[in-house]
């Protein structure tokens, strides 16, 4: 099996032969440009990965890969505009460099080219990636207006969020791989297993995010630390601050979470502190942990060689150290 | 084969069915409100219809037909946002209702919802549908973006008015015929024959809501008479109107479109004379039975009985006539 960088470096090079402005160009130059921003391709790579896993090859799973990558973009331009933010990867977002109309409707026309990339499989391979396809697309719109709707509630509970996470992030990196799966003519077993797998690693990488935007090295972690704190955002470690807490712990956490201060550097270290004296800090540690660890756990029950199971292993490990 | 109206109780009955508010609420509460603001449901009807007319029971064709009545509500839901309308069918839009944001989110999860009610049909079938619907929904992107640019261009041809017509508005009629065809496995031949009929329809309509749009009925005609001139939209009369005028009755119209009268009842008046005395007007209805003539002839290649024809005949006149 091939590197990491290989799979991305074969990706973006099939993705960039297959964006063109067509016409009309004010819908398809955003496509254009926010495909072009860059990032990881995380996704596609794990759908390339895995139909090499179970014995395709990558070029078979191309399509697939790059109906992911649209449909991960799509999601962006749409959740960009709902988040109102300027910037995306370092770049203008695409309703900032256009506008609000052009960003739903190029995030539209988006949504229907994935769709279109799966017609260049056989009938019933297009009807398994078609379908699980439209099943996690249906489940992000939900796990983003879960998000949505948490921001107005002040009673989200643990399970809550985490189903939110899972279905905003998580069941996206699933579907990648299973799509691999499909592709490759996996067992119905394999594909299932690699789908948690991809769930559950995505879970702890989505609480992760959490940790390490309040924890994280500035050096390395790419946002501004206490981003979330500032903006008083939700996060696994302030709900769990307020499960675990004491009356005193949480009337403090909910007074600051309750201001926007000029100079936020006093408040994001006292609800740190917070964070760390009522246990949240250590218990999403642990959850994180627990997450990857049954991540880890599903590779015992795929039908593959140790050495590929090894390659996912290493893979899973990269990417929770941020290596990948 | 039934009636029209039966065809649109059988659709009605079955999408009350299907549409529930499931969790979370405020991402389907929006859906049930849209679908259920009622309309004339006459792209589900012509699907209905068709499969009938090609010896297919309707009961099949149900969940393409909602399929299609989704999407169309889909795009009226982002189209709305766009447009910044308040009202749809005499009441709140979705935006208005909820929020854009809301409005965003809730038409995704509608255009994936079409897609997946394809689900119910054999691969084969499966496929065909959701290829002719990608390629339909693009189009539909397309136009709309098509009339977009349209407002911030003074030299829009008329056959670029076409083709945005044809796309925003006919090829979804034509689709919804075809896929009647798709699912009774009528022959490849009268698939496309059945999609022109309904594309040439579809245009033949459009233009004939651009003329009633200054030339209708108050009394009949469901929107505000003169409403597009009001607004200075670009219509096929106002395009004729320019290609065929004089140069002074070009300068007039330039100048009557630059400019919103508190009070616009003279305007209004002004610029149908000017329809008139250019011969736009006279033109318009050529157009119009130019398309509906078009749509015609194309019955005359399909291999269905007369009878059979004779029912889609009286369906376009009554179409044409705003009697269905």
């Amino acid at each position: 099996m091939r590197s990491i960088e290989n799979y991305r470096s074969e990706f973006v090079s099939y993705l960039e032969e297959k964006t063109h402005t067509k016409e009309p160009e004010n819908l398809y130059a955003p496509i254009t440009y926010i495909l072009g921003l860059g990032g990881k391709r995380l996704r596609p790579v794990l759908t390339l990965l895995t139909s090499e896993l179970f014995g395709s090859n990558c070029k078979e799973a191309m399509n697939a890969a790059l109906a992911i990558e649209i449909f991960h973009n799509f999601s962006l331009v749409h959740d960009d505009i709902m988040d109102d933010a300027p910037l995306r990867r370092g770049k203008q977002t695409v309703h900032e460099k256009w506008d609000i109309n052009t960003g739903i409707l190029s995030g539209d026309a988006m949504l229907i080219m994935a769709y279109q990339l799966f017609e260049n499989y056989p009938d019933e391979i297009f009807r398994k990636l078609a379908q699980l396809f439209s099943k996690t697309a249906l489940e992000v719109c939900e796990g983003q207006q879960y998000d949505i709707d948490f921001e107005l509630r002040d009673d989200v509970t643990i399970p809550e969020y985490l189903r939110m996470i899972e279905y905003k992030t998580a069941v996206l990196v699933g579907a990648a791989m299973k799509m691999g799966g499909i592709i490759a003519k996996a067992s119905i077993n394999d594909q299932d297993h690699i789908y948690e797998f991809g769930k559950n690693l995505g879970i702890a990488f989505q609480l992760q995010d959490d940790y390490l935007d309040a924890f994280g090295d500035p050096e390395t972690f790419g946002k501004q630390v206490g981003g979330d704190i500032i903006e008083n955002k939700k996060t696994i470690l302030y709900l769990l601050a307020l499960k675990l807490g004491n009356s005193k712990q949480k009337r403090g956490l909910l007074d600051l979470y309750s201001i926007q201060p000029q100079y936020p550097g006093d408040k994001v270290n006292t609800i740190k502190d917070t964070f760390i004296s009522t246990g949240s800090e250590k218990q999403v540690k642990l959850e994180i942990q627990n997450y990857t660890q049954k991540a880890f756990e599903v590779l015992d029950l795929l039908k593959v060689s140790e050495t590929k199971k090894t390659v996912l292993r290493k893979f899973g490990e990269g990417l929770m150290k941020r290596e990948v």
